[in-house]
C-alpha cells in the first residue's frame, strides 16, 4: 500500500487507520404479483436481528465492482442475467452494521416473477408485499422506501415498468402495475390516454385468454419508441 | 471484529481480506458566474495525475458519516455551512485509485460563488467553466457529468437552481442560470410563461441597479409555495 496522506488532514490517523472498511451491495429486486408490489427478501440469520425481514446482498469481493456484485447477487438469488438495474444510494452511518464499518451501496431492479426460480430455497427466500412491511433488520426498510421512492419518480417519464410485465399485456395489467407503484387509484380514461401520447405500446391485434372478465387487448412494449422526454423549460 | 462468514459465499477469504477498502466522498460543486455553470476544482497533486483538475474530496473518517464527510469538505474549503448538497452516485472500480481500493461517493452541490471565501489557497482551488473541462485526475470527468446529468434531471421540477442565485435576482438572470445547465437557448416568452405558471416567484417590486440594460423586475424565490409536481400519470 502506497502513502495516501495527500489526502487526509488528519495527522493523527494513518493509512491503516482508513483502508478498514468492508463495501456490501443490496439489492431491492421489484416483482408484481397478484396486484401488488412485491420485493424479494429473506429471514435475516445473524443474531442481532434473527428473524427480520432482510434484502438480497453481500460483501463486495476484493476483486469486484460495485455493478458486477449486483449482477452476481441478482443471478445467484433470481437465476435471471439480462435484468434491469440501477444504482440508487449508498448508506454508510458509522454504526449500521455490527460486523465493523460495512457501507452498502444499494441497487433497485425490477423482474418478471414468473421468469424467476427461487431454487434457492435458504433463509425463507420470498417475494413480500412492499406495504406490509414494516420493520426489517439492519437499515433496509430504509433502503426499501429510499428505493421505492426512486421507483415512484422513475416511472413518470421512463418505461420502467415494463420489466415488471410479461411480454404480452392487456391496459388493465399495465394499470394496475402503475396503481400499485404509486399507492393510487388512477382513473381509467385519463391513464389510457397518457399513455396513448407516449406512443410506447404496440397493438398485437390479439385478445386475452381466461380472463374473469371481457378479454382486453394485447399490447406490447416498443422501446424503439421510447426517447427521453424533452424537459419541461427546454420545450 | 465479530465473524461476518455468515456474509460471503467464498470460503477462500476471510473476514480481513474484505475489510480493507478506503471510503473517500467526492463533491461537485457547481456555481453560476459570467454566464456560465462552473465547478470549484483544484490541481492535482499527487505523482500519477499531476498538474490535472481534480474534484475536492477527501477520505471519509472511521468515525464519520457519508453526509458529514461531504459537509466537512464544504464547509472547509469554501466556508459555507448550509448549502444544498445531494448524494449522487458511487464509484467504485477496483483500480480507480492508485493508492489502493478506495471507493469514493459522490455528491453535488449548489452555490452562489459570491458567498464563497477561496481563502484555502493551496492547490490553485478555483471556479472552472464546467463546458471547458475535458480531462481530469482520476475517473473525476465521469463524476462531474454523472453530477451534470442529474443537475439537468433536477431542475425541471425542483427550484434547485436558486441556490445559484442571489438573494434578489431578476428573470433574465435566472434564465440565465438554465441556459448555462441545460447548455441550451431557451425561448424568453415561454419560459416566463412557464415559470410564472410554477408560482415559485416573489415579485419584490423593485428594480435592477447599475445594469448595462434596461433593468429588470426583482424577484425572490417563495420557498413556501414548492410542492413536489404531481406525478403525469397520476394526475
Amino acid at each position: 500500500m502506497k502513502q495516501i496522506s495527500r489526502f487526509s488532514h488528519f495527522g493523527e490517523l494513518s493509512d491503516k487507520d482508513y483502508f478498514r472498511i468492508a463495501l456490501s451491495v443490496d439489492c431491492v429486486i421489484f416483482g408484481f404479483e397478484d396486484g401488488e408490489l412485491k420485493v424479494l427478501v429473506i429471514n435475516c440469520n445473524i443474531k442481532e436481528y434473527r428473524g427480520k425481514l432482510s434484502l438480497l446482498g453481500d460483501l463486495v469481493r476484493p476483486d469486484e465492482d460495485l455493478d458486477s456484485a449486483s449482477y452476481r447477487i441478482l443471478r445467484e438469488r433470481t437465476g435471471l442475467g439480462d435484468v434491469y438495474l440501477e444504482q440508487v444510494q449508498t448508506f454508510g452511518a458509522v454504526d449500521r452494521h455490527p460486523a465493523g464499518r460495512v457501507i452498502t451501496t444499494t441497487y433497485f431492479s425490477l423482474v418478471n416473477v414468473r421468469d424467476v426460480q427461487l431454487t434457492l430455497a435458504e433463509n425463507d427466500l420470498h417475494w413480500h408485499p412492499v406495504n406490509d412491511i414494516h420493520d426489517m433488520a439492519f437499515d433496509h426498510l430504509t433502503i426499501l422506501h429510499a428505493c421505492h421512492e426512486r421507483l415512484r419518480e422513475k416511472v413518470d417519464d421512463h418505461p420502467v415498468v415494463f420489466n415488471l410485465l410479461p411480454k404480452k399485456f392487456s391496459l388493465r395489467e399495465l394499470q394496475c402495475v402503475y396503481e400499485a407503484i404509486l399507492n393510487t387509484r388512477l382513473d381509467r380514461r385519463n391513464f389510457r390516454k397518457k399513455f396513448f401520447m407516449m406512443d410506447w405500446l404496440v397493438d398485437l391485434d390479439e385478445l386475452e385468454q381466461d380472463v374473469p372478465h371481457r378479454p382486453g387487448k394485447l399490447y406490447r412494449f416498443n422501446a424503439a419508441k421510447f426517447t427521453r422526454k424533452p424537459k419541461a423549460l427546454a420545450r
